[in-house]
């Protein structure tokens, strides 16, 4: 028997049982972990301890980004399985801690066989990859990667004004060495990232496949606040032509963006968009009043630089003639963006032949989602991802997690894995 | 000297100041007085107190309305003077206020002037007016003339549950005689109803005129809860054409229904529409999800029934249409409307013939608003308004009162009725 076929669906389950509790909202049975907060601290000390029984290496680098090493018969180099254990706000249990529940799987696998692989095989779960609380991502790999800026050590909480900063400051973290850029993980060391998550859409449900290998992640171009800004007058008095409404506004920019989006689709250009917030000011709105004010967020995506170059441009002539129009005030602020990643060829076919040679049925595809896999990839460090087969929902109460695909694509990068061994 | 021409700002002012506390919001200088609440009591029993000092009869009915009666040489017939004293959250002193102000005016400087008119004057300080707490409007007009239905007794609340029954009951009403439908105005002892009111809006000030004559008043039809229902997925992994974007359903409803409105203007047909809220989800959105939820409500309004009617349509034509391109759930809640009123021809031209009599410019126009002068035109007593000018702006905290202007409306109205003394 080989080392990684004592993989098992017995194995994954009991680490979301154990972390099953942790962020849970019995209302809503949604999890809620926000990134560096005591709750994904809560999901990452889970692991931690539980590597530590395993007789594996375990702790905080200077991110609190959680490392666990299997050492090798050399550490000058090592291969990395990382992922998260942070949430959106009222997600699911998988997102993100598949990966992580899948990495330490593989390395139990190999530590019960009592066998040494060539190099180091470090399992990082890493730290604030959503941006629920500092509406930025990637934080942890941004971090241990030497990439985070000024400006996001200064982003706060929306809720509370607390700074990114102050809760590193807190967590033992150097922010000065972080203001410096100095990375944590030199990536001529690394031979490659490998991150496994679940699909989260019905991909692979729908082609019956229950394995992913991802090409391309998906870049974005975010606001995490769009203000229309009108004036409210009387719904019945106020003449057309005399309003400055903020709703209409919004809805002729957000209906011209639809429209344009579906012909670069049609052109089998990837991209997708959505205004995830979208909302009149409840304090002052009412259905006898025009809406003097309008609020929203968007997201926009695509695997291709030019064409999310081209639809923000486009975007923000739309909103502009809109608010013009209507003699409404446009403000566009909060902007972040991250950059469309390629995943590394040699590594994405050598996982392909892995899964080929274990009889792992899987698919290309593209990842819609960013990930920190993304941030590996921009920073020159080969990569890919293994996505799970699930329910297709996520961000969400209702995500599933299907144990058969999360048992073969574990298998999948551990038979690579084993070609190091 | 005539009896009418002691009319005078000061007169107007003292109102204003003795109820400018009432509903104050000192942060934001906006005025919230809901309807049948206590605020909106505080307002007319005010009045009522001043009528009495003036040695005139004041009393509630049985929709707790406030009366004011100058007796005439009979009480077979009467004039009515009325507006309303509640608000629309965070805004104005004047709006309706500045009815009843002109009309206990009226009575002052009658009463001073030992004048005793052919027929009775009554002043109706009318509850109810907006649609506030419960959603629905005209309720102390509605309720006076018979026409409260059982339904609108039962609207609750949206905060608290309580419903209109409840707090008629708690102040006395006897809601068994309103749900029989017993007019406490028999309209053929109505010689007509006057309503003086602010004209919401800058026509008067862009034409130079400080009084209007209202022929026309528009109906409308409104949605207090329209939902798109779509389903909530991750915003970067899911395809376009995937998708149960409630925004954009919204977004592509909202656009078209503005491009038909232009074009109903352009052929010169009256017709203005709103989504004064409009919502996502709080609880549930986030800028990395589809939004599988929006709210908004809906106030279409026109002096035309036809116009009236054929936009609506349109609107749920779109609505399904936009709906059903995105597999998202369209539920229409919460419709209520008020019938377009034509003003009484005769008495508009008597009115404007009193204020050409006494050198006051008015200029002819209809009410974008909603008033309780709608529900008695509609329910056969011969009706019209009078507008003020002032700085166009009303249902808001910056709404302002210019008392030249109310005090030339006033006095046209006192002439008018002077014909009868």
């Amino acid at each position: 028997m080989e080392w990684w076929e004592s993989i098992s669906e017995d194995m994954l389950r009991q680490h979301f049982r154990a972390i099953g509790h942790i962020g849970l909202n019995p209302k809503t049975n949604g999890y809620t972990r926000p990134s560096y907060s005591p709750l994904e601290s809560d999901a990452l000390n889970y692991f931690r301890e539980y590597a530590r029984c395993l007789g594996l290496e375990a702790f905080p680098d200077e991110m609190c980004n959680l490392i666990i090493i299997k050492r090798g018969k050399t550490s000058a180099r090592k291969i990395i399985i990382g992922s998260h254990c942070d949430s959106v706000a009222n997600g699911g249990n998988y997102d993100g801690t598949a990966g992580v529940a899948a990495g330490i799987s593989i390395l139990e696998a190999i530590q019960d066989a009592g066998v040494t692989p060539e190099l180091d095989i470090q399992v990082m779960g890493l730290r604030a990859e959503e941006s629920q609380w500092f509406g930025t991502t990637y934080i942890g790999s941004r971090g241990a990667l030497g990439l985070l800026t000024p400006e996001d050590l200064e982003k706060r909480r929306k809720d509370s004004g607390t700074t990114l900063k102050e809760y590193l400051l807190n967590m033992g973290v150097d922010t000065d060495a972080l203001r410096r850029g100095v990375p944590t993980i030199p990536k001529e060391n690394v031979e490659c990232y490998i991150e496994a998550h679940i699909e989260q859409h019905t991909a692979l449900l729908e082609k019956g496949v229950p394995v992913g290998i991802v090409t391309a992640i998906r870049g974005n171009k975010r606001h995490r606040e769009i203000e229309f800004r009108g004036e409210y007058a009387h719904s019945g008095a106020t003449p057309m032509d005399k309003r400055q409404d903020a709703v209409l506004a919004f809805a002729e920019t957000a209906e011209k963006m639809d429209v344009q989006c579906r012909k670069y689709n049609e052109q089998e250009l990837d991209l997708v968009f959505a205004f995830g917030e979208a909302h009149t000011d409840s304090n002052l709105h009412g259905i006898t009043k025009v809406p003097g004010y309008f609020r929203a967020v968007l997201d926009i995506r695509s695997t291709h630089r030019q064409t999310l170059n081209d639809f923000y441009e486009f975007f923000r002539n739309v909103a502009g003639v809109a608010c013009r129009r209507r003699n409404v005030e446009l403000n566009l602020e909060g902007f972040f963006e991250s950059q469309p990643a390629v995943m590394d060829e040699k590594i994405v076919s050598s996982l392909a032949r892995a899964a080929g040679e274990i009889g792992v049925p899987y698919h290309y595809m593209i990842s819609g989602a960013g990930h920190d896999a993304a941030v590996f990839a921009n920073a020159g460090i080969p990569s890919t991802m293994v996505f799970f087969r699930h329910n297709g929902i996520s961000h969400s109460p209702k995500e599933e997690f299907e144990y058969e695909s999360g048992v073969l694509g574990t298998k999948a990068i551990a038979k690579l894995i084993d070609s190091y061994c």
